[in-house]
């Protein structure tokens, strides 16, 4: 069963980057210890993952009657872009379905299955569950707090330094690392960072995969006071998504004009602190839809980011390779904590090697708590 | 054949912290697939782990002829503090030795084994020679370059820092992190740390091990210009090895003659730059038989240390925790380096998991080439 939804989870998998803000979703149809159809959601707005799947089984000439579906979702059961998808399978006389998370959406949750069982259909629930969870961490955040799943990137070397006294970073991590924040942009909705950054490396925050198709992410300065230059790449270069400017009243008339002349989006928060309200610009950002952001922030923004609780999930890189000084910079800054107790604590702290540098992946306590309450 | 060997690694392991400078041994004796007698070196200048091994096998009333031994280091063949072990392996009739290491001294390397053979006793080496080099890295350092194996270890945040801007770091590490810091400090002959450390902290650097016996080290404290304060505890409290204070003619005389009076050792180096010469200091260190070192420094120690090319291996503990702050202190700071490519590297990086503290540790690459080149 687990080695059915596994394959059905690496299907999912492939429509990262391209779904957003929908759950990745896979399916397998098998019959007679043989795969007959295999599907996923593709794109967000087309066909869900049930549905692709028959008609893979039907190009194949297969037919679906009796056979077991396994689904990584719970199959929908009610009208949204398309039909119902319990519908779809009580139709075509499946005999058993297997469903790995139920919906997460607590009006929903459960109804698909129950219309399943209504119509005579066998299904088990709560298969791979937790890696399933992991697999949609961004979904179940967005479906229950209608805010962007923030994941809060550093990369650092063994002492802590994002860079040299100097100022230089090339490079810190190695190309291995540095694909895997080209795959995360690839998944994620939106991509953040300081006006500081902007800046002091004018960076294009595209995504770059070598040899297969990558999603571009929308671009988010925040910008509390109007600083970013009007010749800088993000508002001058032709994105497939758009560059938002999040910034307060302290941004004078005119720059807000002439950013907005430039094609971007500017979103003013009242200010807190004398800088851009976080929380509410996360607030705006799901309202348009944006599931998760990465954030690439310097130390000071981080540091903001995490005092305002923004930040779901840390993903922080190290290097093995050691450059001192008192002055380099680090990956948190700001004013920080006072008191150690204080901190921030991250939890289930995990480690991958990527060609010897470090990966330390965790999450932000409190906020890991709402997928695990779900 | 490696189950032996495994279990005479473990026996030696029983030696750590006794037998510095000498290597961890440990050997046992098999006959017709029973173990029938085990020993290690258990303390410097006491039997090496052959004879132990032998005394353990008479008081069993076991009969050793014919038998085959596992012994992790190569059986010594010229008269030390005690008689040549393959000598003793001869007279009792074993039969058949199989041999971790060889000897790493050039000079005697190999003799061993080639005594047994000319006494028509089969000999197999090079049996868990990797697992056994690492334990015994410390030896295998001092032996060949006559200066102690320096382990600097560190204790940070996610976000890289030793503690807050206050300067608060009660605790950044836990409870099982700690105690393997007093591990290493028994396993070592010397802990090292700055006199800026010992003003702020005035620490002990005792070795407390809960339930069994912990070996205390030398303490070393440098101060290249005499600030150390007399009545910090490590000039004062009694403690089981001798207290270092390693300095330049900067120093004032009666303030020598005061530490002195203490019953605390002085060694002076020139000036390097205005500070102690680190590399004299290891070479005058090894002199007095001090195979490894500890270096708990602050980052100001660290960095020259790093610098000075005194540093053969890393200890990294990274606790799941982010306290922020452009102000607060980072494990290795001093000038530092102007670009990333001037960085130190650090190879062989390995992570164990410390109930969700990391501890990454690794070789710096240079010091590394010795151990490889045996």
């Amino acid at each position: 069963m687990e080695k059915y939804m596994s394959r059905a989870m690496e299907l999912a998998e492939r429509g990262a980057g391209f779904v957003n803000p929908n759950p990745l979703v896979g399916a397998v149809i098998v019959k007679a210890g043989r795969i007959i159809g295999e599907g996923y959601h593709e794109r967000c707005g087309e066909n869900h993952a049930e549905i692709n799947t028959f008609e893979d089984a039907e190009r194949r000439g297969e037919d679906v009657s009796g056979a077991t579906m396994y689904v990584t979702l719970e199959p929908c059961s009610h009208y949204g872009k398309t039909p119902p998808c319990a519908d779809a399978i009580v139709e075509k006389k499946i005999g058993k379905v297997v469903v790995g998370l139920l919906d997460p959406n607590p009006l929903v949750s459960g109804r698909g299955v129950a219309k399943l069982e209504a119509a005579g259909i066998e299904v088990v629930t709560g298969v791979l569950e937790e890696q399933l969870k992991r697999q949609n961490e961004i979904f179940l955040h967005y479906i229950t707090e209608k805010k962007p799943f923030c994941i809060m990137k550093t990369a650092m070397t063994l002492d802590g330094k994002i860079c040299t006294r100097t100022g230089d970073s090339k490079w810190i991590t190695n190309e291995k690392s540095r694909v895997h924040v080209h795959e995360t942009r690839h998944r994620v909705s939106a991509v953040m960072v300081g006006v500081n950054t902007v800046i002091a490396d004018d960076p294009m925050l595209n995504t770059r995969l070598e040899g297969r198709t990558a999603s571009d992410s929308v671009k988010i300065v925040v910008d509390s006071a109007g600083r970013i230059p009007l010749d800088c790449k993000l508002l001058n270069m032709e994105f497939e998504k758009e560059t938002i400017v999040a910034t307060t009243d302290r941004i004078p008339d005119e720059k807000l004009k002439a950013i907005e002349a430039k094609g971007a989006r500017v979103i003013v928060t009242p200010e807190k602190c004398g800088r851009v309200d976080l929380p509410r610009l996360m607030a705006e950002l799901g309202k348009l839809g944006i599931d998760s952001v990465l954030l690439e922030g310097g130390g000071c923004l981080n540091f903001g980011a995490l005092r305002e609780n923004i930040v779901d999930k840390v993903q922080c890189f190290i290097a093995p390779l050691i450059i001192g000084g008192s002055e380099s910079k680090t990956p948190v800054e700001g004013e920080g904590f006072d008191y150690v107790r204080e901190g921030i604590a991250v939890s289930d702290l995990e480690v991958s090697n990527y060609d010897g540098d470090m990966l330390l992946e965790g999450y932000i306590r409190r906020r890991q708590q709402c997928l695990q309450d779900l």
